[in-house]
């Protein structure tokens, strides 16, 4: 990103930057889930729409790093059945670091069995 | 939302209340952009489709309060060509509350000349 | 729709009246699944949610009329467990009619328990 | 796709095979129009995105073939301002061919100066 978009944007914030650093970090995940899911997936195209998700976090502000996996066992699963489902987020497993100057967010999407959801939540901040 | 729920996933989380909260915030942003950017839109369902925005994001956890308002003018100079269009993000106008416990967010995503694209920013936290 | 792009339009397809009416019946149905599909729903929005829906689809070209409805059974099972969900495909069911000129297309997409996939189909042509 | 699979969901359709083929090829293109338009797109990860995209199609059914192009241009007219941007339906450009049986049908979206949007149309059937 430019440092000059970067620094015009950083006029609106009222916050610290750990915490500019953590909702940078959400707005991510919760673009991964919104944007991705109900994508047709199947075994011939999961490694590029993984590959695909990732490099459309990167292009994004202050991404130092990103890894993107979907469950090749949900799709064991119903290949059985059909040839191809859609994206959910129950498949899906990101952790992602974001980086703002001196600030570092490790934060993660991933599903929970005790939650029978994908949680999305902040692992470490440094 | 279930304390049970917020209870099992808050144990997931290291970061203070405040950070989480924030991230909370950054997360339904990124949601409310890239589930509804795309959406066909016209002066007809303009005012129901704010309204389910809304009302989608008040069933996420800790939010307190939400207003979306998509853009009259932007709508008004497609009228004169066409019939409809899909919503962009540089129609929406938002304000969002998160609360938790005794931590408030005021979080927003607005359309901002200077930068020329729709920001997402954290206006206020007490 | 204004006539006038109705007109200018027209004069891209190279295939008949009823073939042009199948085909804007699919686009809307690939619309409604890809667009909706992840919102978050539960029983505060699921109401608002299939009038936005329709609502959406009703300001497309040739639409006469649709009717969504969301598996209230699908949100029922998850409540016991917790607050929402997002929506899926196999929640959904819908019904539209497109009409172009002396053309009427019946179609539909519903969960089919023997594909155990939501179908989208063509159930009459008028 | 299994043969199995297409012969229980054939039951459901009441039209002719053309009929459906262009039915299926509307669905395709309003999937990729309202799954992928928001997604976060520059000069680094719009080839992958373009393949992404073709490969997501190509699971679908009856797909024979699909070719993917984002326009250069807007993105390079954009990264004078800034980084990145997100998918719009103007900067696609789309050519599909369906085949079932005996028919293919090669529809396409793209760009149309005179409509000033996307265009979603039927080229031939043979």
């Amino acid at each position: 990103m430019t440092s000059r978009r970067e620094e015009l944007a950083s006029r609106y914030f009222n916050c610290t930057e750990r915490e500019r650093a953590v909702f940078e970090a959400g707005i991510k995940l919760g673009t991964i889930y919104h944007q991705f899911v109900g994508t047709p997936v199947a075994a011939a195209n999961v490694d590029i729409l993984e590959r695909a998700i990732e490099d459309g976090v990167r292009v994004q502000p202050f991404v130092k790093d990103v890894r993107v996996s979907i469950s090749r066992e949900a799709l064991r699963q119903k290949k059985d059945e059909f040839d191809y489902q859609t994206l959910t987020g129950n498949m899906l497993n990101v952790e992602l670091t974001i980086s703002i100057d001196r600030t570092t967010v490790i934060a993660g999407m991933d599903f929970k069995p005790d939650l029978r959801y994908p949680l999305m939540y902040v692992k470490e901040i440094m």
